[in-house]
């Protein structure tokens, strides 16, 4: 199993046998999970932001207006930008029988380093590619392609994955042994992101079908 | 209507149209959504972490254990620890005909300022129980309270919400005049996060029913 390598910020300071740090959970939490939080400092304050991205291999790419705060930001760090991108996805609630133990079920990546602003244009049109197949498998191939101005409208963070690792809890609640036969109800609340019926466009003209990757449309 | 001054950082680069100040929609969004991101410097380097939030009134607590990362480095600063906390629920995926108009459906909300540790015993409880509300109103009544050891070792940040915006994304695609007739499907695929059917710990006792904050649980 192909792993990354630990280092001081990337071991949990709580938990530590939650931390993951196999490519393959790493890869399939990223590739779940819609959107992404990525901090990075600008004016020496720290900024957290949602935005999408998309895995291609180990690197991990984020999408960008180009006059929003990182893509500037980027833009004037000749060495990169230093970002922290955090993806987390809650798959339940856990409640315990003692107010200490209730958690949540959930599944984190968290991965560090300096982001390359994008600037090749076969890359970067692969990478908006990618952003939206990330969002709907297909869809790429299925919408009409940037053109040149849209291209340059856009922007791209490319960060390599070295520094990463991930964080999962799954299971139910770990009670303390005094607290099981207390009059509380213990277990799990099972939680999903669900998507309901494709909703179209007002100004859709007649006939257009609803494509299969969004009917249904599942994340994972 | 009761608003948040906006300030050159509550400002966003891009689609400033979206911005909303109103503590209306920044309450409700802090409310609905489970759990926060919260950006901090430490080591010189920014973390972007997940945790549980709620809020009361106008301040915005972050739990954590004592010893992990945020509350460490918060300990040691006098002035409170800078934090960026952001919050964002994603209510749909956005399909244009164009790739460049592609878009989400969201919610979300920025809240900055220096977070102090929560040192009082009562105020500690009564935000401590309102966490636990916020995962599922009244769990904290229907639960063990904390301990002195546990208090010990749980540890809140609390946030005034002063710099503070939201961002709010709604309907459907707005693609150019020129695409509208492309043969692709447009328009707007809802996400909402569904529960499913509670599932007791293995080590429950017979006859605890579900409580009704659970069947069904919503978060809106």
């Amino acid at each position: 199993m192909q792993t990354y390598d630990s280092t001081a910020r990337t071991t949990p300071s709580r938990y530590r046998e939650r931390a993951r740090y196999d490519r393959e959970t790493v890869h399939g939490i990223l590739d779940e999970a819609l959107i992404c939080h990525v901090g990075y400092v600008r004016s020496d304050r720290q900024v957290v932001l949602p935005t999408l991205h998309v895995r291609l291999g180990e690197i991990l790419y984020l999408h960008g207006s180009t006059g929003s705060g990182p893509m500037v930001t980027a833009a004037g760090s000749p060495d990169g930008l230093p970002v922290c991108v955090t993806v987390t996805l809650v798959d339940g609630l856990v409640l315990a029988r003692s107010a200490m133990h209730h958690s949540l079920e959930y599944r984190s990546v968290v991965a560090m380093g300096n982001a390359r602003l994008v600037t090749d244009p076969d890359e970067k049109l692969r990478a908006l590619a990618a952003v939206l197949d990330h969002v709907a498998p297909g869809r790429s191939a299925d919408s009409r392609p940037p053109n040149a101005r849209e291209l340059a409208a856009t922007a791209l963070l490319a960060l390599d994955l070295i520094e990463v690792s991930a964080k999962v809890r799954t299971g139910g609640p770990m009670d303390d042994a005094d607290d099981i036969g207390l009059p509380y109800w213990a277990g799990v609340v099972p939680l999903t992101v669900t998507a309901g019926t494709p909703v179209p466009a007002d100004d859709l003209e007649a006939g257009v079908p609803v494509p299969s990757y969004l009917a249904p449309y599942r994340r994972t």
